[in-house]
């Protein structure tokens, strides 16, 4: 069935700003060599179908993130992420300004925003799928979505992903 | 290989009661399709396999569920979860009342429980398969299991994997 | 293309220590089992590829892990994890401690080191490959890296993948 063009069917399952770029990188890049592609989205990740994307990044469910890592970084990884290892994450406002630093960096290094991926995903043809039962749970109805993106269930994802290439769930 | 039937590869890895549902859904739902599915419990994952599933929400380690964000959800994906935005993680009792909640919220809608998607897997015969390697780290013996739990090692699932339609690390 | 040898495509994401495990089990067990593997470094996981590992356990990020719940574990899986449940995760040297305790623990059982696991990857000609993207973004230069890590891009594990067995993103 993938003779002609291979094809990537990924599950968005992750809301935050971080975790939100892997589906859209892969995705775009994907549909860049012209590759088939579809994006599963579902639990934390159905938001990200949304006319705006609201993202952020967290301090707290990031284990590697160096910057909410008040209390001494020893064990960790060490990233060059420009954020003071002072800040608690029990700051208020530090979401906020962990959000912007993540922006300004990815800026500052030529990285394109989650919605300037999502475009190019759009652009590309990637097909946009949200989780009918997650939309249930969690009260978002279509008009909530980019008006691309299609609606889908487990057995939408697994008939797509039957024949691709790669799968993976994100 | 899969010429009659398509084969789905799991790995469930996390432990908390929100990410007990993926695999199971996935797993359930595929076996619906009449696939041929298996799941390989490691890492946190293994406690899913057990007799009584005491699974919980966790507020630290979901970085998109707004009920963990007592400072301010400004970046951050807003969902409809029924959880109060000034509740802090730090509230002592406060996973018993996300777990609760979560619980609640699925019922409403109609979900199944993670025990009862479990249920279902058995009944449409989903392998589930027990990390070895987990089991001596963690300390878990077979009788902690359900009795259909088989017990392997990496090698069980890429063997399994190998000629698998989808394979998915969750 | 995979006629003789099976083929693993693995992304490597995170970066504490417990989630370094995954793929490098993975990955030593098939190319013992004579699989053709790649990993993909990228995002929090790139430091996987340094000189020296340091990561670490994140009492924050791993929500199945009991050592991380101070305020009472009912909701959560039950491991038999050797870290007592009053140790808050707010308590200045909880990460380090939790670190040491964890290589305690796997050394104990007889399980290799995640430094050991990469040696064996090595041995075996597992393909390590690091994100360009993620070497940009947070200021990694490829002399950070041990010598038999490549450099590429989604393209390169795409391609990579495409005919691949099995791929799984951890």
């Amino acid at each position: 069935m993938s003779e002609s063009r291979p094809k990537l069917a990924l599950i968005a399952s992750q809301g935050t700003l971080d975790w939100a770029y892997p589906p859209f990188i892969l995705a775009s890049g994907a549909a860049a060599m012209d590759w088939d592609v579809a994006i599963f989205f579902t639990f934390y990740g159905l938001p990200l179908l949304k006319k705006e994307i609201k993202a952020g990044v967290s301090p707290l469910g990031n284990p590697a993130m160096p910057m909410k890592m008040p209390f001494g970084s020893k064990g960790f990884q060490n990233f060059n992420w420009p954020i003071p290892n002072l800040v608690s994450s029990n700051i208020p406002g530090f979401e906020s300004m962990a959000t912007s630093l993540m922006k300004k960096t990815f800026k500052n290094k030529g990285v394109a925003t989650v919605q300037e991926l999502r475009d190019m995903c759009v652009e590309l043809e990637v097909k946009l799928i949200g989780c009918q039962m997650t939309m249930d749970v969690f009260g978002f109805s279509k008009d909530d979505f980019i008006e691309e993106a299609e609606i889908g269930g487990a057995a939408t994802f697994l008939s797509y992903a039957a024949d691709a290439n790669v799968s993976l769930f994100v």
